[in-house]
């Protein structure tokens, strides 16, 4: 029996999305590839606001945020770190030859405004990697601000990750000054994995011209070269374009603005029940992620065991990532997730508690 | 409406295996995709005939393949070329930083045993690529033969792509002694595209372990290490592993014997046909590929007009690939494909040519 998932990616997948990935193939040189691309790509630049290139890259999220390192660091990247995915990008970095320092805050603590100030002042830096929402703490950094410091910096290329926030809210990639702004599909998104994008400023693309060693498959310039034809530099995961295609569908008829609303109102459920059942929460109230809340275990439940018994009960359940795996729990509120799906979990939850003590 | 795919690749998907793509999520950290993991790294096993690692990377075969390249060549690489593929693989190489010779033969022609004594007799070089099956011209390297030679230079780690052969012809990769066999799914093992497979030899893997600069995403120590663990690196394409397990069920149930015989047979179908019409043949017989014919265009059809016919008839045609298109034409028989297809599809060419002239 498949598992209802309620871990923080990959999340549940729509029927609809299901079906859409069973279309029959087309060849990715004809025509009616073409046309599929052009109209995802279009549709993605509706939703991220943006006049920037938008690439379709046929790998996880990794796979491009190392791209992105490759094509852009020409001198010197900083990158924030505030969690497990964060830190991963610095070792990321630094494996793909690139000069890169860590400005490294304790997990649960946001990236902030006078934080990446700070480091830009440096002159050291003509790039930097951030995540927005890091899905291991539950901690969402405050991109405005962050952006509004990005703009006294107008030599430095930012790349930042939105894999479990991109479509939760709004996160209008121009106005941000987002060079270069990448995710993955199978969080926020709610597709299967293995499909990632990645915009890509004038500036961003304008850097890779001048950086050596940007290699084949993930060379930007490769991507640009196949966007001006809609397609992409080596075969892509059609399928999974499909599912977007279908996906952003979905998106236009359901509305942004009650997209983000319902992500509003389904965290405010979960901490709610979070507070009510007497746990604590991982990051601090202004930097509560939007699209998962990573409750900190101070009941001292046995999580273990209600991993087990949610299990049989036909639901996975997350009992914390990396270095605070026990010691929190996470509850997605993200993709197509419906307020019922939720009550029907924690409903769940509160029935095993009530056994667990 | 959706065109039956006669190109070489994606090819058509049967539709078991299309539904196969629509089975719902799970988390790739949970058991239940450590078990589909095996699964399927056994079942390739088996049909690869090795005992080397088999990894699974969520990208398209030339993701592998620049892989193979960052993580293998630690001094210098011969790439042997002899159509489009090959000659990218060489630019790729190179993009990669590495020092890199391209052995080139013209297009038509095969990599052939004493080109490859010729080139590692040197001494310069540690490591080389190949493609077994050029699918730009339909043109087999005889890999026994080239497999004999290598026993006589086992400090080289041999790199051979086999997209659009594996699955269709015995293909014996340790009995070969072949160090890194890559190939995508979407051509000879009729999945759709988004999927690469690798094998690691031990001396592959303790050649990466010499080698600087692999990067993370396709460091072939993190996939040994989390292949451990019947796991991956990045977040896997779990829809297309689902797709890649039905398929190896179904070649499992078809037998490799029986599925190497009914691609020899089509082979012999589609050439009888290519000689009866008129037309000749862009590889000498006896490297004439198992998975697809190129044919040379010998009467002067008007190959455009051709492809736009069989496009309204609900097929897609290849009119040839890169600097041979118009000049030749390919027809696929590969993958998932039966005798009936075939006789459709030519049967249909056949009253198009008839309305050409």
């Amino acid at each position: 029996m498949a598992k209802k998932l309620f871990i923080p990616g990959p999340v549940e997948v729509h029927p609809d999305i299901l079906q859409a990935m069973a279309t029959p193939m087309v060849g990715h040189r004809m025509a009616e590839y073409a046309t599929l691309h052009g109209r995802v790509t279009t549709g993605l630049k509706k939703l991220l606001a943006t006049e920037a290139k938008v690439f379709l890259s046929t790998s996880s999220a990794f796979g491009a945020m190392e791209g992105a390192v490759r094509n852009l660091v020409a001198g010197r990247c900083v990158n924030f770190c505030n969690g497990a995915f964060s830190d991963k990008w610095h070792d990321v970095t630094r494996r793909c030859g690139k000069e890169a320092d860590a400005v490294k805050v304790e997990w649960g603590k946001p990236i902030t405004a006078e934080l990446v100030d700070e480091a830009l002042a440096t002159g050291k830096y003509d790039s930097l990697t951030l995540i927005h929402n890091e899905t291991s703490t539950g901690v969402m950094s405050p991109l405005p601000e962050i952006a509004a410091v990005l703009r006294k910096y107008p030599d430095v290329v930012s790349i930042i990750d939105t894999v479990s926030s991109m479509s939760a809210l709004p996160i209008p990639v121009d106005e941000l000054g987002i060079d270069c702004c990448i995710f993955g599909v199978q969080k926020a998104f709610a597709l299967p994995p293995g499909l990632a994008v990645f915009t890509a400023s004038e500036k961003a693309l304008a850097r890779a011209r001048t950086v050596e060693g940007r290699g084949y498959y993930f060379d930007f310039l490769e991507f640009e070269a196949s966007d001006a034809k809609n397609n992409t530099p080596s075969t892509p995961c059609i399928s999974l374009i499909y599912a977007m295609d279908k996906q952003l569908e979905r998106m236009f008829a359901e509305g942004f603005e009650q997209r983000w609303a319902r992500h509003r109102a389904l965290a405010d459920f979960v901490r709610g029940w979070v507070s009510d059942r007497g746990y604590g929460f991982f990051a601090e109230e202004a930097y509560r992620s939007m699209t998962l809340t990573c409750a900190v275990n101070s009941r001292g439940t046995d999580l273990a065991s209600l991993k087990k018994m949610l299990g049989e009960r036909g639901f996975a359940f997350d009992d914390g990532y990396g270095k605070i795996k026990g010691k929190t729990f996470r509850i997605p509120h993200m993709g197509d997730m419906q307020r019922s799906d939720l009550e029907e979990f924690l409903a769940v939850i509160d029935e095993c508690l009530a056994v667990l003590g």
